[in-house]
């Protein structure tokens, strides 16, 4: 293909896409295709000459889309959104011309530049205390990784490293502070809580670490305390354990609920014996509502985060910033280069040897890395804050507008958890714990299987809710009328049978 | 935006794409900023209200252009190539569009399933034996990844993993197998050769395992072989110490030397004791110069494969895919989904609960994916493999034509060594190697810092030498003797000044 070919069928590519977001509520939102379908439509080997773009574009059409699940679609309330728009669309269209490998700065100086720029922008944005900035007091910054799992894993990294740095400090080189490593790495714990999202497993898993979870407080909304944190941490300690890490979380999976930072600042802070040595890494992980901190009204939960040590959250979920832009930040960089710093020749360059530069190779576990800064810049400008709080204030009053209704029938429904961030939890009314989940499951498999809308469940303490997120940026109260006049009609005859026991 | 004003912006930035790309080659290849000049550019918070996308445009040209570096013009030869193509960018274009996280077969079943099939048709176009293939006889497949990093951490957390179940296969479950299992990872190895990408190393220290590097054999043209694996294998164990894993290598990031595979498979067979514990995982990485398995007669490399355990190469480098794209193979999927399986209620589907379809999550670090498969299936329709196999041979010629002219010049120049698969690497001559290594330095830093052509040097057993690689698909033959003619030019006074002993 050359540029004239490209510009013409690029150019009728943007009248696909656009049509493709105009009439993408007629779509079907959750893909009925079976297992295995696709296999039966393409050839079994690459051609051996070069096809007409035609043959591409006609096989987007009848082949993959009917085998696509539609997250633009308004309809869509499950999981979480994965939210893109038209300009970080644009953006990554110039990130793909400009296209390199970028692990230095000198790769493109531009590419490292604008992401510590934007990230110091972001940082502003949701209010994240100054030692976050780039050009705050304790050398820290942002960068930008493709997941949160994957920035939970490199904090985790970081955090083992600095504790045990920490632990050996004072032991000269040699054997004996080799063996004194190993016996110390094989019992460090890393926490999370009930509610903490799989990937800090999943990070423990990898980094070769035990793994811990600390029980949840459903009194306290779900969310993780100082007092069950520190109960957890003594009791590993009395085992001859060393517990250094635990992810703290605004927003779980589940439920949204929000970890009591302020309560496990102050514990941690009161256990702290004034030394440098076992302190404990506190991450927080805001994956998805980490995008309503750009809500004043919010803003005030960020405050204990000066006393802990990273936090990420993901502008590809609710800012509109087109999968993958997970941001990143670390109160002290150095943290990050000890753990993932390499030197290598073929990457020499007078900026980097005399560290007048970021190199983010060091910052993540990649080396190569996209020009991932130009979406989130073009996003921030194109919306303005302002523009983005509208966005998410929107999704907010959504959840609220779906819970006020379903409290409208309490012979139906009963809100399992308030609606917090776009995200409300319901249940089925019912006389049993088990019928309420039966119904409950019933009514979840039954919306699905429709496919007029598409959501997902939870199981919290062995009790089943369905969660309805509303953040998906075409959703609009109509659907949620739409949304709730469906579960009136459906949930009924489940409610019915189940408390007249005639099932 | 809204799509009317989405259609006619994208539209006019395909133009601009368009004519970066017509017009690169009269761009400085490598930018010439001086660190920190964005900022001094940029405001220092993000709007509040909304900018026109016109703003964002012109800050495009005139303050981003100025900080790229252009992979894409013809005299970019450092690093490895990292290229890309318009059916990629166009591919790209629908990926973004078609957003989501897809971590489950039902989050786009396409989007897993089209990875499922191209994977196979790259395996085969590479010639992959068939333990490779998504229906080979050992339930292997294939995987996109980010980055070789990302795929080399993946497979040595499944090597860890396996040599530890496999290890600790007959004690029952308790405290005592948990505290045998730590004893064991705080004696394990991985290893690489002195000419084994950093990434090895940084995959190590993230998975918490020790290092060990395995000298090369010049005499073998700097690769690794089976006599040397085993001799550092058998010194480790004398120590105690388990050596696991092990990365082989196809075109070293310095020279793009090829490891002895058969020698290495040989090797390691004979010394397999009949039993299923202790066996070294071996990880073949061919980041750059996998692209050259599309030559049949590259093809008789990857027979050894099949003694091995996975696979990768980028389809970013050499292969037009735009970044990222990484391919990995691994022969027994289950050793994936065993190190880095997840179970997480509100991933729940009935296809996944079934085990009907692969969830890619469970084959990576990362839960959330991008659909990567779209660019390498429009690239591979696009070009078609012979299309492909003429790109690749283009740059295979380039490098023989520069190493030619180098050599007939032996007053200058000598090769240090020869070209293959689009590298050559060379040094000037002079009386002693301080005098070698200070002249090809020297010249090194000119030709950088003139800024005609770009490239990048190495320094192999204490040897200083340039590296050309020739790769970029935008590079021709006028480029290989316009750099010829510099290089004369600026060679012959620091040859001169050498062996004169004048300077």
């Amino acid at each position: 293909m050359d540029s004239k070919e490209y510009r013409e069928t690029a150019k009728s590519v943007i009248d696909e896409l656009a049509d493709y977001h105009d009439n993408i509520s007629d779509l079907r939102v959750v893909s009925n295709v079976e297992p295995g379908y696709l296999r039966e439509l393409l050839p079994d080997a690459a051609p051996v000459e070069g096809e007409p773009f035609d043959n591409i574009r006609a096989d987007i059409k009848d082949k993959i889309m009917p085998g696509l699940t539609h997250w633009r679609n308004p309809r869509f309330l499950a999981f979480f959104t994965c939210s893109n728009s038209f300009p970080a669309n644009i953006a990554e269209m110039y990130s793909n011309a400009f296209n390199g490998a970028h692990f230095n700065w000198i790769c493109s100086p531009a590419v490292t530049e604008l992401e510590t720029i934007v990230m110091d922008w972001l940082a502003k944005a949701i209010a994240l205390p100054k030692c976050y900035l780039s050009y705050g007091p304790t050398r820290g910054g942002g960068v930008l990784h493709g997941s949160a799992s994957e920035a939970i894993l490199t904090c985790m990294v970081a955090a083992r490293d600095k504790f045990t740095n920490e632990m050996l400090a004072d032991m000269p080189e040699g054997e004996e502070k080799e063996e004194e490593l190993w016996r110390i790495r094989s019992k460090m714990v890393a926490l999370g809580s009930a509610g903490t999202h799989s990937s800090t497993q999943k990070a423990a898993q990898v980094i070769g670490v035990r793994f811990d979870t600390i029980p949840i407080d459903v009194e306290a909304g779900y969310g993780l305390t100082g007092e069950a944190l520190i109960a957890k941490v003594d009791a590993l300690k009395a085992r001859g354990l060393y517990p250094f890490y635990v992810t703290a979380t605004l927003g779980t999976t589940d439920v949204c609920a929000i970890d009591d930072f302020e309560g496990i600042a102050n514990t941690l802070r009161e256990r702290a014996n004034g030394g440098k040595t076992g302190e404990i890494w506190v991450h927080v992980d805001a994956a998805y509502a980490g995008s309503a901190l750009l809500l004043e009204e919010n803003q005030h939960y960020t405050k204990a985060f000066e006393h802990f040590h990273s936090f990420n959250f993901n502008p590809h979920k609710w800012m509109l910033t087109t999968f993958d832009c997970s941001a990143v930040w670390i109160k002290n960089r150095k943290w990050f280069v000890d753990a993932l710093g390499i030197n290598l020749h073929v990457l020499k360059n007078n900026y980097s040897d005399d560290g007048k530069v970021i190199d983010y190779r060091d910052w993540q576990i990649p080396l190569g890395r996209r020009f991932r800064s130009l979406k989130l810049w073009f996003v921030m400008r194109s919306y303005g804050i302002s523009g983005l709080q509208a966005h998410i204030r929107s999704g907010v009053a959504l959840a609220e507008s779906l819970e006020t209704k379903l409290r409208s029938r309490p012979d139906l429904f009963t809100i399992f958890t308030k609606a917090i961030f776009g995200l409300v939890t319901f249940r089925l009314q019912g006389e049993t714990e088990e019928q309420i989940n039966a119904a409950t499951e019933a009514l979840y498999l039954k919306v699905n299987k429709d496919g007029e809308f598409y959501w997902t469940s939870t199981k919290v303490n062995g009790k089943f809710a369905i969660r309805v997120t509303t953040s998906t940026p075409s959703t609009q109260e109509q659907h949620m009328q739409q949304l709730f006049d469906l579960l009136v009609r459906d949930a009924t005859p489940l409610v019915t049978a189940k408390t007249n026991g005639t099932k």
